[in-house]
């Protein structure tokens, strides 16, 4: 009981399978059972990734079994046009990992599924990709012998908010892949971070579709293998992060900053240095929550850089799909 | 075959039944058999009820078999807010008989389509009514003890359009037919009109669903009671007209101004006046079409009138839709 | 010296004089000399009168010496259209007062400018207002004798911003200033609150004028009599926070928690419980800044948050400025 | 009287002086005295230069007397990119030449004035331009000595207009100028051309400014040297054309498509055939004109196409203005 209100807890707070391990790793002081991860560096793109093996992964960080792949790059924010290039190059790169080691091939039709709120700037992600990313179906239905070849069928849809169409988007979906048959869905999302520099400058995929709970748009039913019949790979991106864990995150580098600084941090931060994240979390919580301070806030650029970040991930996904796509010029593709 | 031709003529020229009526009559002189019209005009809003009886009655003006309501309000341009209004209403009370003759009834679950593109302002029109009508339907599945009486059931898409998503647009509304069983769809379209008055001055109510090469969005499949297995109404706004009936139009109002003025027609005109529509018509697009001037062209100030003709008809289906909305103050349950 | 950097340090983190002198009073205990302030509630809507009488209270609080209104509604970002007219209501009189103790006529001719940045959604407050509000000077220009009794001459302009046009915003409302004479300035801008729940739901009213490093849009050239000539009244509604002094106000609250709940909250909180809040605030700053960690951040509504407010002081300046518009039904004049 | 008549006819049916002397040109059959054009062509893009020398031929076409370049691509509406940089390519030479002709050297400070209304579409040429294009000033301003060679001081604003405003957008950009000191004007605006095919595909550039009644936002004050104290340059592109002019044109080309397949144009077209240009535009709009039939239209696609536009110019004017922006690879510079 308790454990589910604390997954619950997780998986509110952050979407990122990284971050939910470093909480989980943070009172243990080290590797969890289960989970298994791999991180490399290059020129200022940091690439994680994450697999969670089996329950007792699963469990100790809350998140669904499954591999994670997440590219952090603290730059990104700062618009340079070069470095947005490299990112969708790795992005397409890996993203051609993961197709394959879920041995999807060349010609395997594709749904591009751009989730969340097009009129609410930061859930708008999944919307704006749809908008960028280049759709083939149509031509492969329509005079089949005339396409190129290094295309596959790409189809792109974005099927709204329960706001604003009363149907839930996962029903949507399903319905549409009933109708056309894609043999992968790709589902992309905004998502809730716990950390304001992973906002914006993060991407996640991950093989585990969507789940009840993730995102930020509220969602109530998930996008998963098991409901829609085929694979769903997930991407998201966070642009938001709740007031409470803004202040939660500063604590705790505040800890190591006085610990670094050899500072007496029980003296300093009194008994908050000894509380648990989550019980230092649930205290911020209940302090905020009755004056409606504990909301989801956003940078204030955010107009800009869900354009910035959208643009990569359409680039990203072209290249990838599209043999006859060069990942070395993604760019040109997408407008 | 000819015939064919002509029908396919006067589809793409015009969308609305009552235009294509005048165009078939104009040459007769008289009433065409198998269609029966009655007009009304009250305070500046004239409203015509046209019935296509029979094949006899299709074949001759080039629309399916069944009925239109035209409501053509010339001042609506304007932009009085008053008049809005009052086309809201009356556009709700003729709405409803329509539901009524379908025997469609009180609790009958609506699913509204928006159908066009929402980057093209003038193709903008379904959209921009889902995004502004009142959806319940989730209510009624997530909490049905709740919801107040005076209120049905009714989702809102907007399914995009082929070069965006890769799929007909009837491909995924069937989807999502069968996936959330409604028990009648209303779907809005742009038109093309043969006359830049009417442009954005006109709605057409008909129960005849959408047909393939109707709409300014060249959809290929249609949205029909035989598609999609439920009953298919569409409201329809011409936003937009081609060069060549402008010029067409023109042309014909120049011969009627020289026969009220009494002058030769003959004389001034030439031959140009004893042509009949078509012909002339004919002789036009061939002039314009190859130096690719026969555009679809749409009034300068579109952007406003979209915005204000989608609240007119958001407003009027949400009046019609549910009996606890007041018909006479329909506006203020849109934004 | 010192002073002078703490005065920076308010007027980066909160541009809300209210807030300013609650951080004043806060490590004082009491009330501030220099600063009289008289506070009024009304069903949800507190009315704060505050003055700054003289250079003491002005260096106290890092605050011009004038007159500040402080309207806060906290249940303002629940989308209810009662209390958003309310509130317009409510502003419209007390602007009216402001007028009135300034010696403003009823024929005092004005200029609305709308300061800000229209391409990022928080920055966005003033050209919004700028597109709302009703503008009449071409009347009064063109054809004077027409112009019907109860309306003054109104113009407004956005000016943008220096990384858009290249020139100071103030030197633009210079230029127009002395081309059109207007007898008063009202400038609206989006600023930087202290407090997540002052976001958005505040609006202050100021005779002071725009000061550099005002607003947060980074101006550095003020708009005041001074440089303009004519009076300027700000108005100003917080739209941003920082992350820092969002940890900074929740470090604050849980003091005012642990002691209304009798902890012992030098156990708890350590040495942050003895800081002043200015040392506690540098150092969560120094904290967060070398990760890049303290941005400004803005609700993730912030889109129909801002729409809302916008058309809140559209409405409110339309009936305060016009006496033939009706305090009781302002929101009718804006779109 | 007549005259002027006739010139104000000319200024409100086109604003392109290309197109102004070919409706002069028509009736005489040959080249007008004090008119001297001259045209080359290159791949699809047709590059005129009109001078008109004198007052007469002023008086004959009705356009002031000055330097016009006009580049025609009749396929700049298929959104091919790689012919978008030809003609920006293409536009920044010749724009070079201009400011060359009129003596403004490398360092004479520019600024960019985007005229017209934001929202609405076709008449956001200005706006979109101001937002696209590179500007400078402020470092010259701030830090002069930072500078990198090869750049000049560039600043851009984008006044509104009446209707919005209430303040006449000469008056807005007098008081800039006063304030700013800039030493040329470089002003954009959208125009109204008498063909179909030009709208969207034509870019004019006037060494004469803006004035009264030209443009498609009804301006009642000029853009001009004696007005503003510095040299104003004007690039205009047609968006707009009257409904009655395209029946006019279409005409007029129906008369040639006779001659040239040897057809009785007499018999054909009746008096219509031998009425002058304007006699036939008269009578035209005499018919259009009661039932509010003779809009200013747009192709239904303006949105793409006012971006598509707006970056040329933005991506030419940046090449052009400033050395170290490379001609052949000037759309880097925008986004």
């Amino acid at each position: 009981m308790e454990k589910e209100l604390d997954l619950q807890l997780y998986n509110v707070r952050t979407d990122l399978a990284l971050e939910a391990k470093e909480m989980a790793e943070a009172p243990r002081g080290g590797p969890i059972p289960g989970i298994q991860s791999e991180t490399t560096e290059d020129n200022g793109i940091t690439i994680t990734q994450l697999h969670v093996q089996n329950e007792e992964g699963s469990q100790a960080i809350g998140k669904m079994q499954g591999h994670y792949v997440t590219i952090e790059v603290p730059d990104l924010r700062n618009g340079d046009t070069g470095l947005q290039d490299r990112v969708a190059t790795q992005f397409a790169k890996h993203f051609e990992s993961f197709l394959e080691r879920l041995s999807i091939n060349k010609m395997a039709r594709v749904l591009i599924v751009g989730l969340g709120n097009w009129n609410v700037t930061p859930d708008a992600l999944g919307p704006l990709v749809v908008e960028n990313v280049m759709v083939t179906r149509h031509f492969f239905e329509l005079m089949p012998d005339q396409v190129a070849p290094g295309y596959r069928a790409v189809s792109a849809v974005a099927p709204g908010v329960l706001g604003i169409t009363g149907i839930e988007s996962s029903e949507i979906v399903q319905g549409i892949v009933e109708k056309t048959h894609p043999d992968v869905v790709i589902a992309i999302d905004a998502l809730a971070s716990k950390s304001v520099e992973r906002v914006n400058t993060t991407i996640q995929i991950a093989d585990t579709g969507i789940h009840p709970g993730s995102g930020i748009g509220n969602k109530r039913k998930g996008l998963t293998k098991e409901i829609i019949g085929v694979p769903v790979i997930a991407i998201g991106v966070p642009t938001v992060v709740y007031a409470s864990t803004i202040v939660n995150n500063t604590l705790e580098m505040m800890q190591s900053h006085f610990k670094n600084h050899s500072g007496n941090t029980d003296q300093i931060m009194g008994l908050m240095n000894q509380m648990e994240e989550n019980e230092r979390l649930q205290l911020v919580k209940e302090v905020l929550s009755p004056l409606g301070h504990d909301l989801l806030v956003t940078p204030k650029e955010i107009d800009e850089f869900i354009e910035d970040i959208a643009n990569i991930i359409a680039s990203g996904l072209n290249a990838s799909l599209h043999e006859a796509v060069d990942t070395n010029n993604v760019a040109a593709y997408t407008h």
